[in-house]
């Protein structure tokens, strides 16, 4: 560990309040008492009885042991999905604030990262987003987190209370989250509908490599299409998986809206525009998308409404937005080995992108993580 | 126009007897006729009430003027979605045959190129694809086609006879397919479950934008899954839409099927492998996407089990399976220009993708899908 820490914005827990929830319910999402262990359901349908469940979700020794396995010095934590999604409007804003201040606790009660004034643990918080909640409710969850010293964000799934995250209801939450400064992890869930991958046990590999990827392309494409960041110019979205599809279908995207006349009136600029004002993971795995993603991150402003920018994209500068992940605890190695495949190769995807140099991999490694949690060592 | 042509393979016509069809119908996919004229319905709750269909669908004289225009020299002409799959086993398996001679005459009887002996216009083929059909009448087709001297392949959606593309049942007709040296064009028709866009009204873009790419994405990414370009190793299929988003996906698909010791035994390769193995058209509207594309080619060798080769992808090389297409007559200029918005971005991307020389952009442009269809000036 250095004072140049590796800062992991993509890591998941099950707070042990979440998993005590999880363990009474009689329906997915659960967790299971089986003979080989608890195991986790997170969708009713999934294949293979679920995935094995232990104390890397909810016991922050676990997290601070595979912290120091890979040289992570800084994690900021998100409960995993389904989140609050499956509750009642009144169990979601009760648990929301419960887990919220949870949360805190987990990350202010742990340890310092080295001598620095900073700790090893930060938070994104938990909104009640569920049906039937009012605006006040979310809202007042957005403020908990906005006032507890060591959440910096929050993170949300594509649902929104119903509707989805172009529900125009939902313009006061964004409104309050962009004054808060407060940092959106975007994360799938659902993916998209099962039937899509046919009837051949793959196992969970479709729904988790292309279904999730989809559900977070389709969301932010569909806030992109509702003006969301027209209205809330200064909101910070981080996607997860490096955005999904989004930035490989973004061109295509802008011409689909540029031939609907009616639809392309209601935005301000082209849709690969938007795409420079949001974060990406660096969760995929390979240097060429990496590569890719800081391109079109570059390119954006080019695709600002009158911009006069020509050129190539400029891979360094689309790097800023970029931030290394884990995904931990999901894909654990197969075998007890020294350190996880999953976290290696992204890793190693980061060290290889052609056109980044030292400073950009170290920003993509650490240093915009905390520029964009404002933390400063 | 040249001897090094501009071509086009992704241009879509609903033939003269097609259209018949179409008009007959009284559910999607049907032609109306309308106060505005005829309105084309592919799918029965489609926004806007479809769309205008006029003679660029089926006139012979618009294809070649629309070609004229942009400069295409030739065009490997196929069929619109859906295809054949709305249809009976025994409709089916008429019309495929007899529209497949149709296409034949389509293209035998029109212009040649300049004083060459390559004609203007060639054709890509259809298979009765429909359940219940008999794998039998499928190959029967795929003989026919590869009897017929201006059909060089053929077009294909994602149902197969009703499972999927990843169905065994299939293996005879990739083995004819393989053995004939026929291209694959594989189209998107069906996105996915149209509850993924949510309730605001944005015309087409979510599924047209979206839905169509990810379907192309999932039918190549359980292909990889089912074996068959282990089986059937010669086989060559061309993506619509530059693969749809598989290229971002394809590290996060091959993470995931490392993570399953199942699914992973039954493949030969890493899954990035056999991206390297298919053709791509260059319809992404950018030239970054188009440059990743090329990445993703390029790298595929790096992920052939035992491999030792390392080092960054080679763009240059990676063009060599990208090959230019316009998606006429879909996505008409708005206005009466003198060139299409879609057409014009599409040649502006590979003309500036960076890494890409003059060579490489006459191959995408042209070079490539001349050596792919086996023609030669």
């Amino acid at each position: 560990m250095s004072l140049r820490p590796l800062v992991d914005v993509h890591t998941h827990v099950y707070l042990p309040r979440y998993a005590s929830w999880l363990r009474s319910r009689s329906v997915a999402p659960k967790i299971m008492s089986t003979e080989g262990g608890e195991r986790l359901l997170i969708l009713e349908n999934e294949p293979s009885g679920g995935r094995p469940v232990g104390p890397q979700y909810w016991d922050r020794q676990e997290k601070l042991r595979f912290m120091d396995l890979h040289g992570i010095g800084i994690s900021f934590v998100s409960t995993a999905n389904p989140w609050l999604d499956f509750l009642s409007a009144k169990d979601a804003h009760e648990l929301a604030l419960e887990l919220n201040n949870d949360l805190e606790e987990y990350c202010s009660t742990g340890p310092s990262y080295l001598d620095s004034v900073l700790k090893r643990l930060y938070g994104l918080g938990l909104l009640p987003l569920v049906p039937g909640i009012t605006i006040d409710a979310i809202v007042e969850a957005v403020n908990q987190i906005a006032a507890a010293p060591h959440l910096k964000g929050l993170i949300m799934g594509t649902k929104g209370i119903g509707k989805g995250l172009d529900d125009e209801a939902l313009d006061p939450v964004w409104q309050a989250i962009e004054a808060a400064g407060l940092v959106v992890f975007l994360h799938p869930h659902y993916g998209v509908d099962s039937n899509a991958w046919g009837d051949k046990d793959n196992g969970h590999v479709l729904p988790l490599a292309l279904g999730f990827p989809f559900e977070t392309t389709t969301a932010t494409a569909r806030l992109i299409l509702s003006g969301v960041f027209d209205r809330f110019p200064s909101l910070r979205i981080l996607l997860a998986h490096s955005g999904g599809a989004l930035p490989q279908l973004s061109s295509r995207l802008a011409s689909c809206i540029d031939h609907d006349p009616v639809v392309a009136s209601r935005l301000k600029h082209d849709a690969r525009f938007y795409l420079g004002k949001l974060y990406f993971d660096a969760v995929a795995y390979g240097p060429e998308e990496l590569g890719f993603v800081s391109e079109v991150v570059s390119r954006s402003k080019r695709f600002e409404a009158g911009s006069t920018v020509q050129g190539e994209a400029d891979r360094r500068e689309g790097s800023r937005r970029m931030l290394f992940g884990t995904d931990h605890p999901f894909f654990p190695p197969l075998t007890s080995t020294e350190k996880w495949k999953s976290v290696v190769e992204n890793l190693e995807a980061i060290a290889s992108v052609p056109g980044w140099g030292t400073s950009e991999k170290d920003g993509v490694r650490g240093g915009n993580a905390l520029s964009l949690f404002g933390l400063h060592i």
